[in-house]
């Protein structure tokens, strides 16, 4: 099927190609056999896998026997991790990854630090991009037995400088897993690493698959039990017509994957322009260059993403917000945290080859109109009315100054609060909030580098919660 | 597709049932969203998601929270039994398993035991059914953490006493894991056990799902890492419409597995019947009543197994030999080993809906041919003609009697340069065999045992062979 062009997730996954789902239903003649097998159903099913291993291989550069096809994207990162660190673990248990990896990436690390093993976090600036030096600081260190680094971040776009750290890498002799999912819809060239993983369904295959790459003559040893499949390096029976499919999507796509990445890359440049001046208290985030072609996030102060987010699909647009409202365990995402950046609120746009230019235009007409109806549903701070919204009892005026004790309240009231207050002040007071919302200490800090006002720090406060600063500086 | 009629190897899988490909097709408009987001489309992929997982919950008679999609069976049978270890390591680190389990038990038992942890295999009757005394008395000692039992024997099809062990390991806080994958192509009730797996595969459902049941109440970890898939049990994005078709292919076969598992039964019977009738020197293995309905397997004499597969092969019969010349590590069927029987020249036939009564009459026409064919390219011990075929350098005569220099020689050449000399040799004789193939081992007394004759033991030789020594006593 074609992807619906207002179908602004394909960050997500897109549905199967078309190429796709053709090559699955001819596969599924030929190739339901066990391909680890000697009859003919299973020879031909051998033959079919092996076409798919070199289709693949030839679109990314690699030889047929440094492929790995997993059951999904999500066990090719565990296994390219946790294999590196099996393959090393004479060398020491230590993983260093930077602080934006996918949250796959951080359970095979979590996963190695609750059976005795040492995980090093490396930040990124406020674009979401690695120090390289910073990075390979953390990699010289004795005891690193492998070093993960994303090729562009599934957040925000932003590129790492993966060549610039690989090379290093290679003189310091640790292993770098890029995981380069998100890249390799675009990027015909390996990523400069030894071990790389991508993910079919960004390029219109089934989601039972993924992909791992070791480049021959690197350390690297499976994690977790193996049988025959993959020659050895690979579990239970391959599903042939699945990774058929995946091959075909890739070749389907890879031929105007340049030209796509022209056009969808002026699109976003539209988005990252017009958002901020059609929205107001909106930023948009990640490096405007550097950056994966079909991606952009902004994030909407006083606003909920979630609710955002149901507001834009029920107008007939579906985003990806890493709003902490968003997800089950209420954390915020762990990428906009590590940038500073504002964790509420935000909105990740990621296209595909069916967003026409005419999307684009309803989008933007569309955003405001969704923002102003979430808005609505949360009395916004204004100059005209400060402190309007705010209940008597949220405010207190103590000796040390305002304290707004928003203890209990979900993102994005804690900085809501904050915000209509301030209003009140003048410039040169001092304001408290009480927060026990985890997302509250990565918002609060955001929205004063947001309004360029002075975030004074934070401290624990009873019960949990925590007591944050800020100064009125303007 | 219609399954072939001469493919007689279902236990090795089926082409996707009809209703599966179906099944998949529509899934594939409605299901192809990450069903984990909030999105109109994800909300789409989690309705069929879990319509699918109701399905299948129905049908096996557990809760639809009870189940866990995995990316294959081998690895739902993985995590099976290392989170079945993970809920219980304080308990202990031991697992118990009998010596005749799929090859995936044993691989999550190896990964365990390359971990520190204890592996006791419990041994099995000449039928391959294991004794329940003998398995509870090897649960019950300390320490042990989970027992493995398989339904039925994936090789010869012999049922296990799952039912009398699983009540006195409830009596002893031991939980099992049952590998119910063979017997839940025919069986409606869930298996006995508190976990237990089962491959879409075997019912006409894809590759690339597995199925975990882990019962409520049972303490149970994922063993490896996870996200918020499957309630926080899985990994990865859920491959929407291979679920779907393989809800869809066990709802389509499950209505008529009653009256097929009669029908088959009987060929199977007429199989057990006719095979050592119409071919010489053939025994027929496992259970011949309490067994699978579908699957029988039986040893030739004299025959490379793989050889015979293939000549089957040629004459449009598909069937599997767990010979050890089939596999890439040259060892013997672990399987067929621990009942002692003969691991060269078996053939394992196992039957599906689409087979007729007509393909029977045709494989019990084609299978003395193909058996002569093969046989023929190794000359055969004879009555008329004892030696022949024995280079002479092969044989030699020394002070402790006839010495058969096998050395070198692959399965079924032990076996046969012994039958060939044999026939030389006066009752009350003995001879000694040297011979560097694993298979031997197994070969040589399985043979004395269908011969009657007397297998005296073996002893290590030189070069890593092995020297077993035989008596003609008739």
């Amino acid at each position: 099927m074609a992807t619906p062009g207002r179908y602004f997730d394909a960050a997500s996954g897109l549905p199967l190609h078309p190429t796709a789902i053709q090559a699955r239903a001819a596969a599924e003649t030929d190739g339901w056999a066990d391909p680890n097998r000697l009859s003919s159903a299973s020879r031909r099913s051998a033959v079919l896998l092996d076409a798919a291993r070199s289709a693949v291989a030839e679109a990314f550069g690699v030889h047929s026997d440094e492929i790995i096809f997993t059951g999904s994207a999500t066990t090719a990162l565990h296994w390219a991790v946790l294999g590196a660190v099996a393959g090393r673990q004479r060398v020491g248990n230590r993983i260093v990854l930077s602080a934006v990896e996918h949250s796959a990436a951080f359970k095979a690390a979590q996963w190695h630090a609750e059976r005795g093993g040492v995980v090093d976090e490396v930040g990124v600036d406020d674009r979401g991009a690695v120090d390289p030096d910073e990075f390979i600081a953390a990699a010289a260190r004795p005891g690193v037995a492998v070093a993960v680094l994303q090729a562009a971040n599934h957040e925000v776009g932003t590129r790492q400088p993966v060549e610039t750290i690989s090379a290093q890498l290679r003189a310091l002799g640790v292993p770098l897993v890029c995981d380069a999912t998100h890249a390799l819809v675009w990027d015909r060239r390996p990523p400069a690493a030894p071990i790389f993983t991508a993910d079919p369904r960004l390029w219109g295959g089934p989601a039972g698959v993924g992909l791992l790459v070791v480049r021959r003559g690197t350390r690297w040893l499976p994690p977790f039990p193996t049988d025959q499949s993959e020659s050895g390096r690979g579990s239970g029976v391959p599903d042939v017509p699945s990774i058929v499919a995946a091959a075909a999507a890739l070749r389907a796509t890879q031929a105007s994957a340049a030209s796509l990445a022209v056009r969808l890359s002026r699109y976003v440049d539209r988005l990252r322009t017009e958002v901020p001046r059609l929205v107001q208290d909106t930023v948009v985030l990640g490096h405007p260059t550097d950056r994966l072609a079909h991606l952009v996030t902004f994030s909407c102060l006083y606003v909920d993403g979630e609710a955002l987010l149901l507001e834009l699909d029920k107008r007939g647009f579906t985003v990806s917000s890493g709003s902490s409202c968003t997800s089950d365990t209420l954390t915020p995402s762990h990428v906009l945290v590590a940038m500073g950046a504002l964790t509420s609120g935000n909105v990740r746009v990621s296209l595909h080859a069916d967003v026409s230019e005419a999307d684009i235009d309803a989008f933007l007409q569309t955003l405001p109109e969704a923002v102003a109806t979430v808005r609505a549903e949360l009395p916004q701070p204004s100059v005209d009315n400060p402190g309007s919204g705010l209940a008597n009892s949220v405010v207190t005026t103590t000796p040390d100054g305002l304290v707004i004790d928003s203890r209990g309240r979900r993102c994005p009231q804690p900085v809501l609060d904050l915000a209509r207050a301030f209003g009140q002040l003048p410039v040169g007071a001092e304001v408290t909030v009480l927060a026990d919302d985890p997302a509250a200490a990565s918002d609060i800090a955001a929205w004063c580098r947001m309004q360029r006002q002075e975030f004074l720090g934070s401290i624990d406060h009873e019960d949990g919660a925590t007591a944050y600063r800020v100064r009125r500086v303007g």
